[in-house]
């Protein structure tokens, strides 16, 4: 069985803490709007206010293959992938820049690449299988890998926390990945395909079309079992977002903050939600993507993005580029005077 | 007479050697959305691709106060302003705090705070006058004042970048600022009153409507002189706006891109683009403010926010807060690696 543990609420007595002390600090109360909040939930995850600074944040990319590419849904090929994940292994990729800028490192998890042999037996330790069915005409994967997947994601929240990790990221890779995970949205949302399937990587209008069908054809097939988040997964998902799934549900229980990227990854929050109720709280949406489905599942998440960039990339930059300014509100509130150290009338 | 030596567009070639070159990395063209675009402005700005980081990114607060105090349009007193450059010299305000966590440091000038003596003698410097007077009822200063106040601008400006700063913030303080800067906005854009004035650092109802009517008997006095921005800072603007002003446009004279703050410092890069035509291509906003006024500055100077926090506050904090941004697009044109260098298929 994929059993989480109940999820505990961050904690409300550092966050009421939290918003007394800001209203001390010298500047007018409010004033530096969701910085506050920010701060404000920083504190009530750790449990502490003032809160810490991070010192070990951690973006962990899940890479996987997905078999709806012979449907011709992707601008890419799915050999892409697998360079990809010897791209971040080599730390050429935006999200090893961006993480760096953000003071966060990087690991990158080959959970179903389909390639003969995992670029590292590290990265490989995991791996459920090579690439997955073709979700427009069968399921993605098997029961056994499903929950293989969903608690590989697990087990890596639980080796990052138990390893010092205090705020954690998901990264996606993966060609074709964006037709599976808008399928997830489509069907926890109860969306039309024509409402939520977008570009992915940049496909051209005959590539949306052929999407669009894909995700038709496995929403139709996913609809049945839209309260069972692991035959969702198998049918319609892939290892990769049952992995983020399992990840972003284990960080809630283990009580580790989590900012989500793009759309591939909080599709996977959206199941994870469904898994370990109220994990939400302890994620902040790091941006806003160009993808319709991401503003879909943010909505039905009631997450509002930190920062608006355009982005569609995934690897978890959306998310590393909002760290710093989540890191920023932190330090306000950890160190800036109070009206009283001031001296300053009020 | 403040006359600004003609301002020079950022290089074309660099922006197209950058845009070029983003093409080439390893990600779907495009996909990292505004960050390409502001690497591409950098790489324009330094005139060089890849763009160096920034190594002296500096923040200079325009500390001064403003006689239409008097007339109840603020929720703090008058001193809190020496109070708060007081608090900027011991590193206890949001600025220094934000500062510190995008890497840049913070310079403040007394260039018209109501207080008998400056601070220290260097921050004092510049000063022009205490205070300005109550600009709905008389001019916030004389002629020679004025001059004095964008010259000392324009000076500082040449001794940031003399010193090696690559990279320009400016921040303000001023109990009342926002009335006066409000008052600039409209007569710039041609306003209404009631379209522009906002809450500032937070007044109530009452105050509202005092602060709109002050601006309005400003207004009314500023309207014919909007042309001559000289002029039009003597009436209804003051030192500190003036000194901004000849901050951002000197900047851009010396090519050195600047990331604005919110509405005050906005409203002194408005009258900048008057004296100085076309350096608003030197400048990114760094955010969007609360204040009516501030989208309305922005629309003119056709410039998007980088972030959207909420955030009302001055200092320089929004421009702060949006540096870890900036600095991310442009280790990003600078770091990553290319299709070719990472054997990857396009």
């Amino acid at each position: 069985m994929t059993q989480f543990s109940s999820v505990a609420p961050p904690d409300p007595d550092a966050a009421a803490a939290a918003r007394a002390r800001q209203d001390t600090l010298t500047k007018p109360p409010g004033s530096l709007g969701r910085l506050e909040d920010l701060s404000v939930w920083v504190a009530s995850c750790q449990g502490v206010c003032p809160p810490r600074p991070f010192e070990r944040a951690r973006v962990v990319v899940f890479a996987g293959d997905h078999g709806v590419t012979a449907a011709g849904v992707s601008a890419y090929p799915a050999e892409v992938t697998a360079q990809m994940v010897a791209n971040f292994a080599a730390g050429g990729a935006a999200i090893n820049v961006l993480a760096e800028a953000a003071g966060a490192t990087v690991r990158v998890i080959d959970i179903a690449v389909d390639a003969p042999d995992p670029l590292t037996p590290s990265a490989g330790a995991y791996k459920v299988r090579r690439g997955s069915g073709n979700i427009a005409v069968e399921d993605a994967m098997s029961d056994e890998e499903t929950l293989a997947a969903i608690d590989a994601g697990r087990r890596i929240a639980d080796e990052e926390v138990d390893a010092g990790a205090d705020l954690l990221i998901a990264g996606d890779m993966g060609i074709g990945n964006t037709t599976a995970a808008t399928t997830l949205v489509a069907a926890l949302t109860d969306s039309e395909p024509v409402a939520v399937v977008g570009r992915g990587t940049g496909v051209d209008d005959a590539g949306w079309a052929r999407k669009t069908a894909a995700v038709r054809d496995a929403l139709y097939r996913a609809r049945r079992v839209t309260t069972d988040p692991p035959a969702l997964l198998r049918i319609c998902g892939g290892a990769d977002l049952a992995a983020m799934a399992g990840f972003c549900a284990q960080a809630a229980v283990r009580r580790t903050p989590v900012i989500l990227d793009g759309m591939v990854v909080t599709a996977a929050a959206l199941v994870a939600e469904r898994m370990a109720p109220g994990a939400r709280q302890w994620w902040q949406a790091g941006h806003r993507s160009t993808e319709p489905a991401h503003a879909v599942a943010l909505r039905r998440l009631d997450l509002d993005p930190i920062v608006d960039m355009g982005m569609r990339l995934g690897e978890g930059t959306g998310a590393a580029v909002a760290l710093p300014v989540v890191r920023a509100a932190v330090a306000v509130l950890a160190s800036m005077a109070t009206f009283d150290e001031a001296g300053i009338a009020t």
